[in-house]
């Protein structure tokens, strides 16, 4: 069975590929949110969706990079994605990742809908908000977006972690409650408590050397996909 | 149709997904290697294949680090890449690109085998020598490599133009013909004149407004994936 990390070993993992491999953040960045986009599209094919307007929520560290690379694969796909990105941090990875998405018309917005609108006019929202690094508490700043995502009735699909969780110990007390995780690289300790409906496997850029190295045991990927359902 | 692009717009495309866009080259090699590697995949199945060997000829700018990212993703889809790269191009990029290919265990050789050799021991050669900024006549150090590019039996993918050829005009007398052409982001004027058995079109981040601007006339890429065939 597939390694379940603890976040130690995740960070350990992401250090490796950068100082070791010499991956940079745009490559593997970019790989990861190819995946995300990929596992939407098998979830949520366009064809079933009665709009095609996803909300991306999107943090402010490499997970939020990964939900704007996600966002910009899933308009090349025909869905119509639309950003939300409160608090963005001041680095040329992350302005140039906004400004790809502006030049693709992927419209940002500064404000929630409020929950009528956001129930009706989007068919997933998609949690880019807090990654492997995460540790709880939420920071006040995110209140109301964990708050919008735990409240509304659109499907979630989170990137790595669902947001607000312990990375090893999983959900808080009436936690997020995905019904599509994503995991990149490898599932992360509290990915066994995930009770959504898909759960996903992305970011297929990990050497054979590391794959051993930290005994990940990581599923066959199918021919030239870029993601893989584990259950 | 799709639009052949000139070696100026070709060039002036590349200049504006850098410079408008911001796009990192980072970005558009991991994704361009990537689709060259699923064009592969594609028209040269692992199953079919007697060796899984695959030589993958590298020249010293981006149409070489396109090499060394598809060399990259075919280890991961279970070929045997093993990278003929003869000019290093001194940059960090180039030089991280190969770290990351040493790392996946992926060989280099520092000299060609010989006729008998490469015709038995590689199912494909993958030819990343030119890419569109080339103007003939080749240069005499890269004379060898195209010579036993001539002369093998191996079939040749070419990665967006097959070495050699004017980027307009196409193949110089006894010019390469590859069995397979990978075009990236709109095909050359050049590869009208490609005779070979399967044209593939990758590289799928070009945004809608360009698109438009160049009239490029893409074809629709299937579902999530990277490349299309364009014939």
């Amino acid at each position: 069975m597939v390694k379940y990390l603890s976040q130690r070993e995740a960070i350990n993992i992401d250090q490796e590929l950068f100082k070791e491999y010499m991956f940079s953040v745009d490559q593997l960045m970019e790989l990861a949110g190819l995946s995300c986009a990929s596992a939407i599209y098998k979830c949520y094919p366009l064809k079933d969706l009665t709009v095609n307007s996803v909300l991306i929520c999107c943090g402010p560290g490499n997970n939020g990079g990964d939900g704007l690379v996600c966002a910009r694969h899933l308009k090349l796909f025909g869905y119509n994605p639309i950003i939300y990105y409160p608090k963005r941090t001041d680095s040329s990875l992350y302005s140039n990742l906004t400004t790809q998405c502006v030049g693709m018309d992927i419209p940002f917005i500064s404000k929630l809908p409020d929950m009528e609108n956001l129930n009706k006019e989007y068919s997933l929202i998609v949690d880019a908000l807090f990654g492997f690094s995460f540790k709880p508490p939420v920071r006040p700043e995110f209140a109301d977006v964990i708050g919008a995502l735990l409240e509304t009735k659109v499907p979630i699909a989170s990137v790595d972690i669902p947001s607000g969780w312990d990375v090893e110990k999983g959900p808080p007390d009436e936690g997020l409650q995905p019904e599509l995780l994503i995991s990149l690289t490898a599932p992360k300790q509290g990915a066994k408590l995930f009770k959504g409906k898909y759960h996903y496997l992305g970011g297929r850029f990990v050497p054979f050397h590391m794959a051993n190295k930290f005994n990940l045991n990581l599923p066959e990927y199918p021919g030239t996909e870029c993601c893989v359902s584990l259950i």
